[in-house]
């Protein structure tokens, strides 16, 4: 039985998404929680995974389990700690892969380059200079497109670094978020952009300098990757129903043949 | 030399603003730094005086100080915690005085009833129940005006507790937050007034209830003080400089002549 969870968290005392052992990461206390409630072994597959540090609003996960009744909102809200919230739990549809399907990922970047909001502190990077967010927007408009982010992307990477990036915009209330769109992202790719774009507003590199790395076959050594607490995941977006297997197919093939 | 702060700073590691021995206050950190860019003794007088737990946006102080010039936004920046961010220093203008010359508090409290996130569980209560803001807009409306909150006061209070409530309203976005907005409050006054609009919007108690309590010379037994977490004050009021020095003496006298 396969079950579809949402869920937020505080990524600020997790080692990330993944289990690692002797850490305390996100599925290592969600997983065994599961278990408890379904009485035996559980798969657990999330759509984002995210690094250390890094917090989700509206994460996405499927998990394989023997017995799905006892595992409810309620029952997960007493066994799972404060920082850990299910939103919402439900039968998978058939076809449903939590990773394979989804159609794409976005995640807000906060940063303030001005008064701090010291309530704030754990999601906000806290930035020493004024942003240009012209500046940054115009460079952001550059990297759109289906490009080979290989130089925003981990050098370990063995995968293909294709990416289509759907969204990078700057809105500016009393900090400035990036909203970062893509079918999906290579890994610290959110954050290399980022990086990349503040050097940008901060006038330490032309407004055509990210975009220049782009095609590059290999990871660029001066992009730093922005800290990892002013990213938050927001939302992973899957197809209609009736597309749901199709569109894990397609991904599962597309990866294979890219790595 | 008279300086005005305005700072903010997250409540949940201090034990309110005023300096108690072998605390954590908000006080306690920032008049030692104070002292250290100042060189001497420093006397601080804050606009709302938060309890613990409490947080704030935008909190008004002034600082009696030996000399001005060192203190800075970069140097207190530098002293003190990431919890407490001072965000305007300037000299104060005359009459200024940060508690008596201010006209009105205003302050937010926040409940998520549904949904949580776990990113603003530090400044948001969880309630268990949905809650009818319907309800606690009515109940709300009957509070406002000028009259004697004893009911929603400290019992020790000695002093007047005849307050003019300016504001109650209740929105919803993803959670539910009141805005209260008095000339002044007593202690403890915006919780427990929350507290008992909670008990209207759980249908625990009608519509009229927390105003049938309003006249009542002492505090009332059967209303809860909502937890401290959900609160941050919001903004302080003062009038035109050129009549700082007159409200501060008529705030004074009216304090005398009410307790």
């Amino acid at each position: 039985m396969r079950l579809r969870l949402r869920l937020a968290y505080d990524g600020t005392d997790f080692s990330g998404w993944a289990e690692q052992p002797g850490r305390r990461t996100v599925a290592g206390v969600l997983r065994p929680a599961l278990e408890t409630l379904a009485r035996g072994p559980v798969r657990l597959v999330v759509a984002g995974r995210t690094d250390a540090g890094v917090h989700a609003a509206a994460q996405v996960a499927h998990a394989d389990v023997p017995q799905a009744e006892a595992v409810t909102l309620r029952s997960l809200d007493g066994l799972l700690p404060q920082d850990v919230r299910v939103h919402a739990v439900d039968l998978a549809p058939p076809g449903f892969d939590a990773r394979f399907s989804a159609t794409s990922r976005r995640y807000a970047y906060r940063v303030a380059d001005g008064l701090t909001d010291p309530l704030r502190r754990r999601d906000t990077l806290r930035w020493p200079r004024p942003l240009d967010e012209a500046a940054m927007a115009e460079a952001s408009d550059l990297l759109l497109g289906l490009r080979d982010f290989a130089a925003f992307c981990r050098r370990s990477e063995r995968r293909t670094t294709i990416r289509r990036l759907l969204r990078l915009t700057w809105t500016r209330t009393d900090v400035l978020t990036a909203t970062v769109e893509a079918d999906a992202f290579c890994h610290s790719m959110v954050r290399s952009l980022v990086g990349a774009l503040l050097a940008v507003g901060d006038g330490r590199r032309p407004v055509d300098w990210p975009a220049s790395m782009l095609g590059s076959s290999t990871r660029a050594d001066d992009v730093s990757v922005a800290a990892a607490h002013g990213l938050t995941l927001l939302e992973i977006r899957y197809p209609a129903d009736d597309r749901l297997a199709a569109r894990a197919e397609q991904t599962r093939a597309r990866r294979d043949a890219g790595g």
